[in-house]
């Protein structure tokens, strides 16, 4: 990599242990209890909360609540038009992306101070540009909030369930250098792809690195996280920024 | 009726002969040729227009060009969560929607004109407060609009194929009374509700009419239609000026 | 149009404003409450009307009963023979014909005096040549009819839930003129095609006009109207003839 | 069974060894090149038989021939009303009698004369009163016939491709008595059930007994298949029957 | 076929009345009640017998059992890897043998004694060269024997509900000769193919002779169910061997 | 944990550190290209490998071979019958884990070098018992090796495609203890679960670590790693140990 600036290396100008800009819009649309909007680049996913006043059917009589989540990507998110699933199968990605949503969200929630509702979260992709799935998690974790503080408001909730904070970001290896928050066309290229979700108090809930071209070594991985953890500091503080305003930046 | 004040009939206020406010965002995504995030009251559906160089293959080699549409509506776009279609069966409201819409725009283009290419139209219902359909129509007038204009620049179409403007408004017997633009509120208390699709020259591509509670008489129908007739010419005029503005109203 | 006599204008020798010759056969299966062979022309629908006593899960309680259609097509039954809907997809047409044709029945039809209890009607098209969903109302009233005596006749009935009679018919554009009970081939090359469905007592259940080739103004509409209405009035006769007769003519 | 005279065993008075009436209507539906309904006692099936000029893509190029079956009830056909298979799974008893039917009349075509065509035949189940494979065999095999005739006169078939007749009965061992041709409710009560399929010539194409309740033995089977035959060579004689009169009986 | 020796006919050395060797492996895996793998030449089909203590829901308060079968092939079992079954559509074929399966070992199952049980067999062919549903068959009554006794060993039956044995093989014509249990090869040629299940006593449950290129006489039926039961003799005593055994042979 | 010994901590009577014992069966059944059974403890898993002299079609034109796994549980490898996956729907568990190991294969395979050919690889849980994913790897590896081995021998390849080894198992936190390979109850237990993935050459393919109760710290993670890697050598080595003997150990 020679003399090249790390200000130039990548499409958008960012350095390479840079997030993109963040932007938390809260209250975007107006049925769901909790509805954000988040952008991270040019990736915008709509995170909504909807409250159930019922559990699925396995977890009947257990006084226990249920969080669930599910992604989809809108058929224009993406720069060549995506065919809507409408065949009955979900693709392997998308119930993957969906089951890590909810495992993200589940782990900051104490389901015995939720009592029995369920909180559906949707994580809708209107614009895609790599980084669907940790955008989804940082911002469903806002619209989970809200969803809350509205159960609360209306005093359904004696207790906050809410035991943590949850965000996440990705890391990765482009033609052998480190990448904080891989935009498409670099996730594309990547060599290894680290997905990091953890919590506010800097335990992980999900550490998921896949190599697509190149195997990695152990010191590699050392520094992958240290550098998803950077990250994942700062969007913990556009979370709070977005929760402490009216309605969110 | 008696006493009653139109102008107090109406639960958001409106006049039995007013339309809902209308906006219309264009440039409302990044990825579509034409994208257009659609307005009217608490509907809103974004509508967006993607080009694929090659036609369905019942077309193949008629030389001509193909216009369709697809309809959805978020989960979180209702009041209570909509389960997403994941049974691979699409419902047959939906069904009949996409294809109202397909049949709307193909009545404005000519497909000589548009060559072997087909323009995808995806209305994706963000917010719905009745009149999905009719809103996803305007809106995606818009967005065809967008998209051929693209087409237009980079030299890829001669001449324009698109020969009229198209917009759609419903009607409705509420309590005996005539009402235009109905909300969700409204159109489920219906008596009958009239859908109406017509060009900018006038004429009609679909005028839909149906019963719920109790059948019309014709002399209803006919004051119902001019009533549609009077919403759909504000409709076009926010259209043209959505189409003037850099990125509308 | 010039000198071309009306008389000859039409493939089978109908004159235009002239519906296809109707027959109604009762009694056609052993099995079905109701069971009605309706023909128009060479459109060929056996209506049957089935009778369970319970309702659909969302009626409940309600002491209300319901009637619902299903439409279908023999594989045979069109000059090419038509692959089975196998797939657990009903398509498009399909569900827009059933819904049109429940529609068409309940409007008639005093849920409350039906009490508990649901009408299965199903047109199944023994052989197609245009018209087969106005043909189905027609002959699927038929069949209700005498499954609602059949209850009457078993004192399952304490007063008739049928309020009103209900026929349908289509009337098009072709070539610039307009035609009643349009045949197959006309249909493909109609311009407009409208589809009424009015009840005995003058008022409409459904009015759905679509312009396929050329918009249609309000003039042509009210033409149309008149037409369809005309048409209407003779199927009606057609159904007290067959229900006076033992077997239907 | 002692003093019961075999005249009254059976509950539409037929004798133990006899058939039901059986009656062949040719050209019931016009559109199909062969379309027969074939009526044994209140079993009704409309056997119709479509050509296509292709084969499917595993015997493309073999300059073979293809015949191949479909089999449905429509919902009305039974007692009790029968939901329509729209899950997108064929049951197994459908797809098993579909495979039979379709077995029986290859057993008497030549593909090679038959040239690279396939003949579909569809067996529609208007009334069903027990015997619906059989009757759709027998019926079949007349639509069959009806269809290639057509293709003789049309002079695409130089040679006759069709080399032998065949049909199908069934019998049954109810109550430990041997009974020919079972109507529903015996072969619901029958312990053992034989569906026999035989050429013209008198070899068998299926063979299949089953038992339901009790097993059976090497002499009952003799005997059963021996009623069989008998059977086999009355309906044989109502397929000629039919064939040489215009429109059948 | 003159002077060729009986002994040299068939590819595997085998003689024409020869069935392959059998081998019948009991506890094959550890966790189904029963568990058998049956190797019949290169034909290995491991038959497993789970017990639920449920009926099905038609079977609800009828005090009765229920035992069911389903069938599968890995997609490795034949010579070209076969697709998985994941349309959500079970192929015709498996379907049949999955209903003969469960229908031959109903026959041997007193469904008073099993008392409100389901008893579900699953037949996995691990590896396929012909007989795959006769050696199930004979596989699954292993399986089911060890189900039942382990049920009487833990006291929750009573009496044993099994009534008889039951065992099946193949007959076939191949070239104009009988053949006992055709390999893959010789089923593929066989102009007729003759399954049969037989129980200890003799008694027949289910014949099924299938004409695949030339439909066959009485007679030669009459000699293939001869050496069907002859085969069959010997797989009861395979089967009474195993159940001896500590562990099968 | 204070006193007691880490020998006698598990249920197996394993130490905290100790794998199952594995077992590696080659040439398992006789139709695959590679066909092996491997046995982790109480977890058995039938993996073969056959090769397509095809590509799918998006690799078309590129030169390039594929390597993709598919992977299933009979319905008897749990402790309770599991139903089949028939619903067309491939459940989100399965899809992640055939994706995985597809992935891992891929990692260790030069497509040039393979050419354009399609490796299947099949991974089918006879018994299961906690880790079948890993197991499945670790096996798939030796069919995969076994398949490629024949595809030389048959002089289809001129070079040898593999470019390293790889094995697979599982850590885990149960009750804040690290514990290597989890069995079934031990996994369900877990409060944290990795799997990780490993070349010969001890790159990482895939590193998955999932918190299913609490969370895990930085350090903890670090020392699943370490435990991983030494099983990981083990396994390694019975894969040697398989591929040198005839037919696996």
């Amino acid at each position: 990599m020679g003399k090249r600036s790390p200000a130039k290396l990548r499409a958008d100008g960012r350095k390479a242990d840079a997030l993109r800009p963040v932007k938390i819009i809260r209250g975007f649309t107006k049925c769901a209890t909790g509805s954000v909007l988040i952008k991270t680049g040019n990736t915008h996913v709509l995170c909504t909360a909807c409250v159930e006043e019922a559990v699925p059917a396995w977890r009947k009589d257990s006084g226990l609540g249920w969080v669930t989540a599910e992604y989809d990507m809108l058929p224009s998110s993406t720069g060549q038009r995506r065919a809507r699933d409408r065949s009955g199968k979900v693709d392997g990605r998308t119930q993957e992306i969906q089951r890590l949503i909810g495992r993200s969200l589940r782990a900051v929630v104490d389901m015995a101070k939720l009592g029995p509702r369920t909180i559906w979260v949707d994580c809708d992709v209107l614009q895609a540009d790599g980084g669907t799935r940790t955008a989804s998690i940082t911002g469903a974790y806002v619209a989970l909030r809200d969803a809350v503080n509205r159960l609360r408001k209306d005093r359904l909730l004696s207790a906050d369930p809410i035991t943590d904070t949850v965000a996440a970001t990705s890391v990765g290896m482009v033609d052998g250098r480190l990448m904080l928050d891989l935009a498409y066309e670099e996730d594309r290229d990547a060599e290894v792809d680290f997905n990091v979700v953890q919590t506010g108090r800097g335990r992980f809930i999900e550490v998921q690195g896949t190599a697509e071209g190149r195997a990695f070594t152990r010191q590699q991985m050392t520094a992958m996280l240290t550098l998803a953890e950077r990250g994942i500091r700062q969007l913990r503080q556009a979370q709070t920024r977005a929760l402490r305003s009216r309605s969110g930046t």
